[in-house]
């Protein structure tokens, strides 16, 4: 019915490859005088997602999962996977060859420390850790009376024949239309109070910095490469030349001096002769960058990026982007609530066709460049699982229940993330009461109201309230800040217990409380929502609020009206009055009388 | 009328001294070929009490200040205080010789990034700095060419001639009936999952530990030491000799070799020559010991103390000592809190006359070993500083308005701290308004439910709520740890923005909204609380919520009974009913009488 420009439900599992190349490994790590080696999923700037020919672990354990980590000694090996992963991984995954390890009950480390032998030497890729990384499993090999050795060249990519290329996606410049601020400018603010130089080492504070945007990465328009900025000389970008057509490279030419990523080691050395200070991100640069800059003599500092807070706090041309986007992105997801709703109940959809029509309907935008992540479609207990991704072998039928259905989109203009769990047939009495608990704390993170200073963790309980008065909770954060036209999973700020940076103006977030009954549903109504000023009569501090992005309606069939107060309901009726005036132009007759329908009061 | 065993109002400052101190310094300084040098208000245990002859910071500068930090160098000087002690630190320091830096404007160690001059060697005592403040103003002084020292001896204590002795009160035993649990299982706990050996640098840590309790500093009954403890060998104790009776000696002896502090160093040196791994308290531990033990080869490792959560869960003799000391606690503040309401309309009272009879009023309950803290009497304006410490020079008279009384006590079986505010007369509306926030805030902390692994950032905002909807916060947390016989300002958990340890029954926190209006009043409402299981029909967590342990009434004639729900307004009668009733058979026919009107209904 529906085709796929940015999904695939294909499951690429084979655990009968685990065991040769575990010996094949092996077999390199004597031939280099190792007795183990460390396998994370990541690259060299720790992406989230990474490029095929990244993806080391699954080549040599079978295992797919977006966060994983191994460790291969001599006797034994381990695949450490948090416990969203842990059925996955032992399906995925040759247990005899890996033992699969539940990251929280013992963190990698640890292990290492206990199962590495006396003077083992622990080979490891400093291209893929970070400094931080690299500490702890030095401390950990340490403890085991083992050292920690940083290898020339990944033994991985000697053995994997058929490794792809790395990508070479195109670079393309980022408007100043929607970036609403040149990247003159940009690298101006970044250099007040600069040290001598700064590294950056995250392509989306890449992207963000020089106005562009690259196609190596799924899901994220981010090209993979690096650029010093010093405080006085002109920056130096270092992407690879057959990205860039001659007009971008001239107009990236005009604001740095471009070199290939290869030349950045010799440059790193070449300022550390010069005993230069060199700030480093401390979240995603290699360890490879800091060693050669250490060893060169650099002063080497590591700290957050200053990137990532100037770009968290979107200009008001982004804000526009980013209504504009959600209002786009609002009709598409609209238009397909209206359809399941009339096809749901004749019990022909399934969880892939249900992804794909989805799909198709933000295609219709004519306006969109990929998806900002896989789509989480899931029916029924597949709801449970909050990071639920549905693959042929696993395509539920839609039929009476619950289905949620988190997905989002990548426009030039913004970035979105959106989350809507509805009922088909009547919901049961323990979904209800549970569906208007997430409810009312969602509506407490729309309408809160705080003073500047207020970090994430302060606002996560307001989230939670109502479902701990009833011995209830969810496992994951609240929100997420999200880029623009960048990643749909973007820091420094989030609202979680973790939370520890102050929401300011400008900043985008998820708003994304749920509920999971194991086996039985899950309940998660997400929307974006902008931090924003707000004048209080007789305020005596800037006070802050949110804008909610997201336009689309909230099923409020599941909705127990008796227990939401007089301002929940006022909240909730005003952004259904919100959504159906500003949407309704936009659709079909049908369309329009289902949203009508849909949107009205509680 | 009042005498006072446990206070102190007389005013210490001299600003005249100030100008030769520093002259004499910068000559000693000279002498040691030092180009500065850096004077911190600590002792080597980090401690927020401090003995005199530790008040290094307070002879040089004449500030008296619990918080403040100078650095010396040849040709200027600065004290650096934060926002709460800016006006004190003006009046008692000579701004000739000192420039007065507010904290939060320019730390220190960014003050001596730009003041140092190059090739300058700036001294530091490295007994009063944690090896990671050591590293903080190492790498200041590196960003200005300079270099940081580590010196011998402190200079100040050759130029200060009437220095006092170091204190050396008697190490008491802390019985079974009030500790809960003996040393020796303490001590295996400790032991479990231990490195090589453990520094216990902090002597709340000692204190519990060992279930000892001292007499060298005012307000918290610690004995200044030390203990190593080893995995597998008998700890070491570091205690003076001279604070041991026999007896004491001779239990004490039993669990651990006791030896001098003093030897120390010695024995830390020893176990660096074993390449023994050490694990040091990161806050309290002082870089002379890392330095020594690090110096002779000892693998150093830097960390929270394990024994601050150990001893922040109360077992259940610690809370039931916690709550016969909130008992006779309340006894006496509610005797008091009689007694001002018929005194402070005639007129007649005072800051310090209301805090001595406060302080008396404690003593008639024959247990009071000491007060927990200094007590804070503060009317009208006053009130408005929330750390306002009354002197004789400050001492106002009570007239109407607003009176803010925050005390608490030490008693063998426990201590306490709160917060009362009462109104002499009609209150102003802008009064009740703000009153009945803060009222508000204080009941959704001490009704909150919530899971096991909360932390205290997540529950910091329910204070809040109700002052943010007007626009209205407060600059403090909401509540930090307390003691049991020991510190009234406990790690690691506390509500506050900062916040990160997740909430564990048994621990005792204050719950302590506040609102100030600067010139005007001040309000804060405060009582113990204690973390308990709690059980909910059909939860699917291990729910958590709060004891209130303090009991004494909260003024109810400044409430709007309006501005409370319904179920703010029944824990608010119910804890007063509680109050009422334990309290009631405790008091004089007049004070019962006056309880039975102050615990009305609302």
């Amino acid at each position: 019915m529906f085709d796929s420009l940015y999904q695939d439900f294909t499951e690429t599992a084979d655990p009968t490859r685990g065991a040769p190349r575990l010996k094949q490994m092996r077999g390199k790590l004597r031939a280099e005088k190792l007795d183990g080696f460390l396998v994370p999923r990541a690259d060299a700037h720790q992406n989230e997602y990474v490029a095929p020919c990244e993806e080391r672990l699954a080549w040599l354990t079978g295992f797919t999962g977006s966060a994983g980590f191994a460790i291969v000694l001599r006797d034994k090996a381990a695949l450490f996977v948090d416990g969203r992963y842990t059925i996955q991984a032992r399906e995925q995954v040759d247990s005899q060859a890996f033992a699969v390890v539940p990251l929280d009950q013992t963190p990698p480390a640890d292990w290492l420390a206990q199962n590495a032998r006396k003077k083992g030497r622990i080979g490891y890729d400093p291209w893929l850790h970070t400094p931080a990384q690299v500490a702890r499993y030095e401390a950990a090999a340490r403890r085991a009376g083992a050292e920690l050795v940083a290898v020339e060249a990944n033994p991985i990519d000697a053995l994997w024949r058929d490794r792809p290329a790395p990508p070479c996606g195109p670079v393309a410049l980022h408007s100043l239309k929607n970036a609403g601020e040149k990247a003159d400018k940009k690298l101006a603010r970044l250099r007040e109070g600069l040290a001598d130089a700064f590294l950056v080492s995250d392509p989306h504070d890449l992207a963000w910095l020089f106005n562009l945007r690259g196609a190596d990465l799924g899901h994220t328009p981010v090209a993979l490469g690096f650029a010093l900025v010093f405080r006085a000389e002109k920056p130096k970008l270092f992407l690879a030349a057959d990205k860039l057509s001659a007009r971008v490279g001239a107009a990236l030419g005009a604001l740095a001096d471009l070199a290939d990523p290869q030349d950045l080691p010799a440059v790193l050395a070449e300022l550390g002769r010069k005993k230069r200070r060199i700030l480093f991100d401390s979240a995603t640069a290699a360890a490879a960058l800091t060693q050669i800059a250490s060893a060169a003599g650099a002063e080497v500092e590591l700290a957050q990026s200053p990137i990532a807070l100037m770009k968290a706090q979107k200009n008001a041309r982004e804000l526009d982007g980013a209504r504009a986007a959600h209002l786009r992105d609002g009709v598409a997801l609209t238009k397909f609530l209206c359809w399941f709703d009339a096809q749901a109940p004749k019990g022909k959809l399934a969880e892939i066709s249900a992804a794909l029509a989805l799909e198709n309907f933000r295609r219709d935008t004519g306006a969109l460049k990929d998806l900002s992540f896989p789509t989480i479609s899931a029916f029924g207990a597949h709801a449970a699982l909050p990071h639920y991704r549905v693959t042929e072998a696993s395509d539920a039928k839609i039929g009476k229940g619950v289905y949620l259905v988190d997905s989002g989109a990548q426009y030039l203009d913004g970035t979105t993330d959106v989350t809507r769990t509805v009922t088909v047939g009547p919901p049961s009495k323990a979904f209800v009461d549970a569906y208007t608990r997430v409810l009312k704390g969602h509506i407490a993170i729309a309408r809160a109201l705080f003073p500047r200073g207020t970090v994430g963790a302060q606002l996560d309980a307001l989230a939670r309230l109502s479902l701990w008065r009833a011995g209830l909770d969810f496992d994951h954060g609240v929100g997420h800040g999200v880029g623009s036209y960048l990643s749909v999973h973007e820091g420094p700020a989030r609202i979680s217990k973790m939370g520890m940076v102050a929401l300011e103006s400008g900043m985008i977030l998820s708003n994304e409380p749920g509920y999971y009954r194991e086996g039985a549903f899950g309940i998660r109504i997400e929307n974006l929502v902008a931090v924003e000023p707000r004048n209080i009569a007789g305020a005596e501090r800037d006070m802050l609020g949110f804008e909610t992005l997201t336009l689309a309606p909230i099923d409020t069939r599941p909705v127990d009206a008796k227990m939401l107060d007089a301002d929940e309901k006022a909240w909730l009726n005003a952004f259904h009055a919100r959504v159906r005036k500003i949407l309704s132009p936009l659709l079909s007759p049908k369309e329009r009388a289902w949203l009508k329908r849909a949107t009205a009061s509680v």
